[in-house]
């Protein structure tokens, strides 16, 4: 069954692997919407990280309905995959250009310079989480 | 910008491949849900098509509320891919089998005996389609 409010070190372990995630948010008239994303997880798994920009549809909808899903599936073993609902308890500039950077190299293997960019971290915390082969 | 009802044929070829697909809908309290699923979809572009089971979670609701999301990014090449938002205009039993025997060559290259399910095909007309080096 899944557990309520963490992730498992096997789930972390594999968030912290260069993985795409998928995040889906509430739209103004309930329908559901769904963007691929970088994603972060604190160490302790306590929280999913995904950083976004300021204005952006994931920014806005989250803004008004913290709800969200989010899953990343292995891109070499489907079998292997993390799925997780909960809600943003925070939507912070505070560390969000520092966290762009880490999740660059992360992803990119190098820097991501957008200055005009207003970055934000939103922080989601897990309220029912399915995990595979992790 | 995107479209609106239908895609081209670049992402029609990319759903033909083998790549996995992520489907959003809304539960009961309006919150998003989200799997993975293999995709299918229609020659002309007009129709993206899940197979399912009945009684499974994203059957039950999209039963009650047809509007989902789904998206299929390239697992080679994250910056190929397909999102798309609309809803499912029909839940049929027929050909399911068949349909699900497609897909299990597709993705799995071989049969898929599961002889107790009862499955679905979802038919999901897009009214919002993104498209990216397809």
């Amino acid at each position: 069954m899944p557990r309520a409010d963490h992730l498992s070190p096997g789930a972390v372990k594999m968030l912290q692997e260069k993985q795409l995630a998928q995040i889906s948010t509430v739209m103004t008239d309930g329908a559901p919407q769904l963007t691929p994303v970088w994603v972060d997880v604190e160490d302790d798994g306590s929280h999913v990280l995904i950083n976004t920009v300021e204005g952006r549809l994931k920014a806005k909808n989250t803004a008004r309905d913290p709800r969200v899903a989010v899953s990343v599936v292995d891109s070499q073993n489907w079998q292997r995959f993390v799925i997780v609902r909960g809600r943003i308890v925070e939507q912070t500039r505070e560390g969000a250009d520092e966290h762009i950077e880490k999740l660059a190299w992360k992803y990119l293997g190098k820097s991501f310079h957008h200055p005009g960019d207003q970055r934000l971290i939103l922080r989601i915390k897990p309220e029912w989480v399915l995990e595979r082969n992790v």
